[in-house]
């Protein structure tokens, strides 16, 4: 049976940042929609350019901004009647106002689909999360996304420092982007290890790219992860399978 | 370096049929392209929106035509400006030529990008090629797209049964339409083997849902396969990289 909100809805990625990242937010999006046929799965349409300047460097002030190329992206979107919006780039959230402000279609923030996750956690998993070892670039560290969440949950956010993003994260991100996964995955895997040893109990992996990498060396850390690009996968399902 | 090329490429992905099988085009396009960043990755714009009428049904005069639910894919492609358009599901190239009519831009033909491949390999690996193993659904096996060019380079194309079709292929492929790769990998591989009992020397799995399926098993037969989704994939990627 097809219900109201099925029939209006129409799940625009604004992808591209980077295209692996968009594929699997799509193909996350399928795992997590439990369906028997091809059409009961949640229709999407994905904008995968990925020829919009690099964000860390945008906000590192060494690269030119990638908001025109968003918004153009967001046009198009709505052209499409998207009836919703999500970004598959973390980092990209640091225009997520901006964007929201010009798109008709409503966006989804990736940390708030991620709250939904960790508060199911706590929830059904009778789970006490005091210290949460938060994996993201310098931008998403800076701009508190996640930080703040996790702090009204009572949780303590421990954060790489800056040798481990120059040494580990950066190189492991960027070599997701050129396809070697694995490499990305072994560098991830220490980062993971350091806030591990410095008393996380839970790692969120607040970068698109990391997912991937992680899967890809079938990392022992993922059991104790939360995967923000899977959270944000759900909250597109949710919004296909809500009733009217 | 960006190319006149590159500057008016955008390649318009009709999927949906099923979404998995888009998703693994994009992956393979990703896979591809031989790049170090993510703005030198192809543009993609997917229409990944599975509500369209089976196709294997309405080629068995059970369900209702897809054609009009494809042609309002292709005028939303179109609308984006896309200036290629391919179609990840081998039954859908039923309505190739009525899609194309309508099509601002030009659709390429899973079939041609197949024997593309099939082509390179015979002159790069010096295989010669006597008996394929054609893997596919009655309406392709019956539309005649690839024994006709499997033909005229001399090869010879084995097709299942009609048993084979009802008992191994068709739940097979249904498996992976409802997420069960592997058991849809299972009821494939026994396919495969039957094909190359019969004297197939190589198989072609021109069914968009089969590739990702006997990926599932890590089938033993995917070495002496051809896979029309990645054979897309690189011409996709041809018209990103050519020169103007």
């Amino acid at each position: 049976m097809t219900t109201q909100a099925q029939r209006h809805t129409l799940i625009g990625v604004l992808g591209g940042m980077g295209p692996l990242a968009t594929v699997d937010l799509l193909q996350k999006i399928i795992e997590e929609t439990p369906v028997s046929r091809d059409q009961d799965h949640v229709p999407v349409v994905a904008w995968n350019v990925p020829q919009i300047p690099d964000r860390q460097q945008a906000l590192a002030g060494t690269g030119e901004s990638p908001l025109p190329a968003l918004l153009a992206a967001v046009e198009q979107l709505n052209r499409l009647s998207a009836s919703h919006i999500v970004i598959p780039c973390n980092t990209a959230h640091h225009w997520f106002d901006a964007l929201a402000q010009k798109s008709e279609a409503p966006l989804i923030h990736i940390a708030d689909a991620t709250l939904a996750s960790v508060e199911y956690l706590v929830k059904n998993r009778a789970k006490v999360l005091r210290k949460i070892g938060l994996i993201a670039t310098r931008g998403t560290l800076d701009a508190g996304w996640y930080q703040q969440r996790f702090a009204a949950l009572g949780a303590e956010t421990l954060e790489p420092d800056e040798q481990e993003l120059a040494t580990l994260f950066v190189p492991g991100c960027y070599a997701v982007k050129r396809g070697e996964l694995q490499q990305g995955g072994y560098l991830l895997e220490q980062l993971a290890q350091r806030l591990i040893d410095r008393g996380a109990e839970w790692l969120v992996l607040a970068c698109t790219e990391v997912p991937p990498a992680l899967a890809a060396i079938n990392s022992r850390w993922l059991d104790i992860s939360l995967d923000p690009t899977r959270a944000l996968a759900r909250a597109c399902v949710r919004e296909w399978a809500m009733l009217s």
